[in-house]
């Protein structure tokens, strides 16, 4: 490999770490991933960068094109976290406007497996333009995890949270819980709120805890983004339970059918779930096998008895275990969360 | 400061960073601590070394000066990590041996608690020696942890491990728990064991399990150190038991009294101890208030039922909690080990 080519592999390895900063800036939630692009010459020079906004908002692409002047994109290369997508949605398709920009190469990280938006690739090549896939695609896949889990899977990504103690107790033997973890923690879970589209509980935790499941700052002030609380069960909700105060509307499912209540939040746009409701509710989404992630709050806290954070999930033997992939584990203040996820088939 | 000081003073800290590095070398377990010991010559320049190398043996100072020539230590500096002891055992007094070798000056870490070694500080000084303590005192101190603690509490260091899932499950509904963890947490837990005096089961454990509680390498082969196995409870054992098979004789205690057990171990020179002996014995060592450290693998398995690895604690409410310390946290291949202590009376 000649040094020139190894400036230029250097030039769009580096690009694409750009694109997927970038791409972090658009919002965690809604029907689109996070993408991120950045425009460089035919020298290497960066002359142009966007990202995704969010739904109804230009495509990463579309947003970086936009920043030149007409005929400056001609002979660049596009360099984007995702396969442009080849699909005329409430925008048009990238493929289209990259080959009507007079761009010459296109690199991309992770294909795009809509079987609506994805094609963009041949669609670029029909048109003469070189086109790379697979650059940093384990990075960018981690990033877009999530999205690429939902697309696959056609229902909302599920991540069930529990806070219990070091022997898994989520409150004493007198229903008591406050506090198991501490104020790091606590914030977290706001936090993972607010990337949240949804965010569940079960009727049972409505009627004993009356949470407002609003997402807020550590000044107790609401965060700009707001997951819409969804309550999942057949038991009836008094009219002022402070969920219906959300300042977004509730979703009271009235219904346990776990899938359907999946299937009806994907038909309405929401592609994340934070499910924070209870031993019951979560127990229900492991015995269902519909959870892809695990936030796992543990207090340094012992109990001994009192009410285990998961109940029965249908597990006999344990040979029968839910066997999961730690993916993350991190000390918040007195606390330690576990990331899980489910374990790839293999 | 002058530079002269400041080049001292890092002298004087590399030295005690070394000495420290030297302690390591001394066996975790026995009577005595581990401590390490560095000579300077009037220049800084390291002249000896030496650590202790278990009960019995000569003590850190008194190995690093074994290995100078007579008078070579005249005018020099002892940099140890626990205050000379002052006290005639198994060996004589360290203060006496470094006074004989004409020393002027003694740095040390952390000042020795014993009741009857203690003073050596005192000592040196009347002698017209100069010396420092506290010097890296926090990284000394949690080197030192388990023995300071078992010299303070006048009992072994007792620490109580277990292997549960994600949600606080020793074993599945039907009792199987082969393998919640996986080779590397196991492989853990034999170094764990050869790094105690003695390593505690329940009679419950040796009728249903009836563990080796030996420590083995990765190929099986059994460690250089082996615990003392010893088995708690009232229940008679099999003559058969594997336990009694153990390289060391297995103390059978006949007796569910842990604070008289403990005192028993100790007056046997035991001064740490691994429980490893099931939810019962676990529970019974916490309820006691007799657990200085924790050592909880959690494979990334959910069971949602089964076997609680913490069982009753006397804990009614959630201000009854037992406020722990989370020490540490390691992935180990697909498991977490979270290492807690009891929180410092506060």
């Amino acid at each position: 490999m000649t040094d020139t080519a190894n400036t230029a592999g250097d030039t769009i390895a580096s690009a694409m770490r750009h694109a997927l900063s970038l791409a972090a800036h658009g919002p965690a939630w809604g029907v689109n991933p996070q993408v991120g692009c950045v425009i460089l010459d035919s020298d290497g020079n960066r002359i142009a960068e966007g990202w995704h906004r969010g739904t109804g908002t230009a495509h990463a692409e579309v947003d970086a094109l936009g920043s030149l002047q007409p005929g400056q994109a001609r002979g660049a290369t596009a360099v984007v976290t995702l396969e442009p997508c080849n699909h005329t949605g409430r925008t048009g398709p990238c493929s289209e406007a990259l080959i009507a920009a007079g761009v010459t190469r296109v690199v991309y990280a992770v294909g795009d497996p809509g079987a609506e938006s994805g094609g963009g690739a041949a669609r670029l090549r029909e048109a003469g333009i070189a086109v790379t896939g697979g650059v940093l695609a384990p990075e960018a896949e981690e990033a877009m995890h999530p999205w690429l889990t939902t697309v696959r899977n056609g229902r909302p990504y599920v991540t069930v949270k529990w806070a219990s103690s070091l022997d898994g107790r989520a409150s004493a033997a007198d229903g008591t819980s406050q506090w198991i973890t501490g104020a790091a923690a606590r914030q977290r879970v706001h936090e993972q709120r607010a990337a949240s589209d949804a965010i569940a509980v079960g009727t049972g935790t409505v009627l004993s805890d009356d949470p407002a499941l609003t997402a807020r700052g550590d000044g107790g002030e609401l965060m700009p983004h707001q997951p819409v609380p969804v309550v999942i069960g057949t038991r009836r909700i008094p009219a002022d339970a402070r969920v219906l105060q959300h300042p977004q509307p509730a979703i009271v499912t009235h219904s346990r059918d776990l899938n359907a209540v999946l299937s009806g939040l994907f038909a309405r746009g929401i592609r994340s779930l934070y499910v924070e409701g209870g031993p019951t509710l979560a127990s229900a989404f492991i015995a269902a096998g519909l959870v892809d992630e695990y936030a796992i709050f543990q207090g340094a806290v012992l109990l001994g008895g009192g009410r285990p954070a998961v109940t029965g999930i249908g597990v006999g033997t344990i040979g029968e275990a839910r066997r999961l992939r730690v993916h993350d584990v991190e000390v918040l203040g007195e606390d330690v969360l576990i990331v899980a996820r489910e374990r790839d088939e293999d």
